[in-house]
């Protein structure tokens, strides 16, 4: 690799300490000049994005995630005070928790159990675990799924501790089935213990909610807003993500510190000098603008083994779209995966390195460690020497067969570079959106599958009538479905017939091969 | 979906309750026809493979994970007898450890800390995490990489139990950085605490090698063999996978007689009624033979979140080969990923029903939960209800736009359904590499990748070096190179002088740009 060409491509952030590298992405001559008039284009839209024009049209709504860490960038003037005295509100409340002023049935908070799916989950899933534990800070735990083993798997380890546990509720609407089941199935255990669960819980919902109603009525611990304008994967820095942070005694003003530095150097129009701009059209480069290539993100550091998750669906979420925003069907989108450095180069790193060449790495380095052991684990060499030398090692083998990478590194891995590394994705996600003409903020994906679920669970219970119905009788898939009038469902029918059998609520006279059997109602019917 | 196309794809295995529906690949008119021939050839060399020939041609090994779970199947009689004594020498040491005849320096183990990368920790670390734990069954924690904070993560938790933890070194050659680096940290750990670290070290690896030495003369507490017809991606039914397993009190058994259960089904050359022959088919006809598309594999079933994790290494590490076995250059390989179900309906779901049509999905249905807790979420519906819902519903949403998928459902997750599921995957792995011609059982890329980090360990020390040479002199990157003769990686002596200024072992007068910085030596030499 040329000197000169990694100066030229290398974008040092002495304020945050950040630099990223995009030597390594190999642009083609004149791509910069053929971009030109995308990337105005994409300064202008995240300006007036930020300035508070309707970024997500389909749903009609502003994108606020910026004014989250800058207030006074808030379009608005009350929406400017809202999250002021919500700023305020965070610090109040997780100060008479830590404080233990506020305290459980049986003593001082020790435990704090989010309940919340998809970014709700994810972001303080993340923060949790990239950040070392704080004294004082609640042991966090989440229940991220309608699985009643996952469930039941965390509530098992609770189960002692409910009378010191901290339940945080976080759901938009409170109208999606996993947070609300993960409720139900919480509070139910509170019930069982005869531990008050009003007295333990905090609700995250838009005002005026089902659950927010649920809370108020109930009077729960308290209440924190969401708000119409900060999508799930863009929520970190609101309640959703701030909340837990603050509960756990995390550095939330040095977050939103790295955030708003990265956000003032990333609204930079010098394209070579703003790392989300040369990110993006990194991004563009390796995919020819329609997502030719995989995203790898690597990150050596075990605590960020959530972080190619995190952006997982941070950028394929917004991505992953059909329509284009003049309506045309683009089917567009960036595949993202990854785990850790270097654990990861005894596995399908060999494919990256060797095999099919399907994707690009984004290496994310960490210099310091935090914690040293002074251990030389050879002469002059330390366990950090080597995962270095693992991470310089893969890239330089990648180049070397001209596989694209992009390098960022963070002198220290703490709130505010994790804040900062945030931020860059984000905008960088807005940026490339732009470049081809997709509403980055929308998911109609995500609501038609909620649709197709409870299409399902409506026909269990048609199926279930059925055999009630026809109870004495043993009916066959194709009996059923025919019967429901919907015989070009019967495997749908089938499949659900087979899964309430071995849940033994109806009972199955098993054939080979099995699409044969049949199935009646039981005498008592049970949901267990 | 045609009810009768269903059946035809719907392959039912009643003795482990578990199925395959391949229906939804849409295969082509005449696919199965246009594959005859490498179908036979396919199970040809399967054939040969596990009678002991030479599979693994580059490395002139054989490739005998099949012969783990079938003593009888190894060709030679000294290897037959090899295992069967390995087998009993499992089950008296993890007897003797869970009846406490053999304790730690504190008493009773209570935690088994297993030290390994790639196969030696993915195998073990999705064992505890899909299986519920088990009374007596120890506490298993893991360091699988050379970072610093994750090593320093670990021994904290473990700080006050070192004389009750079980330490578990798997290695092959005891040579490879990452587990010995973790043999250096763990063993100062219990030296700090005069904690006799022999009493409490188990070494696996193979006869002879460093590790092997260092074992017997140290006195550990046992040694047990890892063998070279074993790699280390299909290692589970080894020492490195049932060692922790029995010393976790899992069922072994079940879990080798799920394997054996599953090779015999596989072995079946009635195509249809072949599921590993028809996944591997599936695979062919979803990416066209050449990794056009990639696979996303979705339990859905928090334990199993590890899996896809499982087999990406499985199976990227496998297929991923620049090199066919006649010595062309094809560049294989199938891309894997995904983490759960319904979470990831939530995130990056979106662009798999909606976005790029760039995949084809793996669900993993397992119908009954282990821990029922009788709440109905909503009236006649439990949370695991829902779960099948959204399960059913993604399915058919991504049916209806016809994006391929395929379903593997498992009546119980348990020792005896997770030891079939990994053999079925291994199985179709295997024929997956003889359709496409390559050797799965080599990883050239993961040897190169060693050597390139071994590279840079010895650039780091020469950099040093010429530090110190010129002591009282500050250098910049530039000078350095020059100096050792080595301009060309100017960037690599660059990177290098960064990291060791950030962790303060050498000076740094920082400059803007960052890349004319100069560099000098600290008067005291350090590596902490």
């Amino acid at each position: 690799m040329n000197w000169d060409t990694f100066k030229q491509y290398f974008v040092y952030l002495h304020q945050l300490k950040i630099s990223l590298d995009t030597s390594k992405v190999f642009f083609k001559e004149h791509f910069f000049q053929s971009m030109q008039s995308k990337i105005v284009r994409a300064f202008n839209e995240m300006d007036a994005l930020e300035k508070g024009t309707i970024a997500n049209p389909d749903e009609k709504r502003m994108v606020g995630h910026y004014w989250l860490r800058n207030f006074q960038l808030a379009p608005k003037q009350d929406i400017n005070i809202v999250l002021h005295d919500n700023w305020l509100k965070i610090h109040a409340f997780a100060d008479k928790v830590l404080n233990q002023e506020i305290q459980g049935a049986n003593g001082p908070f020790k435990t704090l159990l989010c309940v919340g799916i998809g970014g709700s989950a994810l972001g303080p899933q993340l923060l949790s675990d990239a950040l070392d534990r704080k004294p004082k800070g609640l042991r966090p735990m989440f229940i991220d799924n309608t699985d009643p083993d996952g469930i039941s798997r965390v509530l098992k380890k609770l189960n002692k501790h409910l009378g010191q546990t901290l339940v945080l509720i976080t759901s938009k609407s409170g109208g999606t089935p996993e947070p609300r089941n993960g409720l139900m199935e919480v509070r139910a255990a509170f019930e069982k213990q005869n531990v008050p669960f009003n007295k333990h819980a905090v609700a995250i919902t838009c005002e005026g909610s089902k659950l927010d109603e649920m809370a108020k009525q109930e009077e729960w611990l308290a209440r924190f807003p969401m708000w119409d304008w900060v999508g799930g994967r863009t929520s970190l820095f609101s309640n959703v993500g701030l909340l837990p942070a603050a509960l756990q005694n995390f550095d939330i003003s040095a977050m939103v510190q790295g955030a708003t530095e990265m956000d003032i150097l990333t609204r930079n129009t010098e394209v070579s000098k703003n790392p989300a701009m040369m990110l993006a059209l990194s991004w563009y480069a390796c995919t020819e603008g329609c997502g030719k290539k995989n995203m790898v993100v690597l990150p050596y550091k075990d605590s960020l083994v959530l972080f190619p998750k995190y952006l997982q669906q941070l950028i394929m979420e917004s991505l992953g779209k059909k329509l284009a925003l003049d309506g045309r069907s683009v089917y567009q989108g960036i595949t993202v995966y990854g785990n850790k450095g270097s654990t990861d180069q005894h596995a399908y790193i060999q494919q990256l390195r060797d095999g099919l060449d399907d994707s690009f790495v984004t290496f994310l380095e960490v210099q310091v460690p935090h914690n040293v052991s002074g251990v030389q684990v050879e002469p002059g060499f330390t366990s950090g020497d080597f995962l270095e030398g693992f991470l310089l090692g893969t890239r330089a083998a990648l180049t070397e067969v001209g596989r694209p990478s992009i390098t960022i590194t963070l002198k220290h891995l703490n709130a505010q570079s994790l804040g900062a590394l945030v931020a860059l994705f984000e905008r960088a996600v807005g940026f490339y959106a732009s470049f081809v003409r997709i509403n980055a903020y929308n998911q109609p994906g995500v609501e038609a599958g909620k649709k197709a679920a409870s299409a399902f669970l409506d026909l269990q219970k048609r199926i279930l009538n059925c055999l009630t119905e026809h109870k004495g009788h043993s009916m066959s898939a194709e009996e059923v479905a025919k019967t429901l009038d919907m015989s070009e469902s019967t495997e749908d029918v089938f499949k659900l017939l087979e899964y309430l059998a071995a849940n033994k609520r109806i009972l199955r006279t098993k054939l080979l091969p099995l699409t044969q059997s049949t199935y009646s109602i039981r005498r008592k019917q049970s949901c267990e």
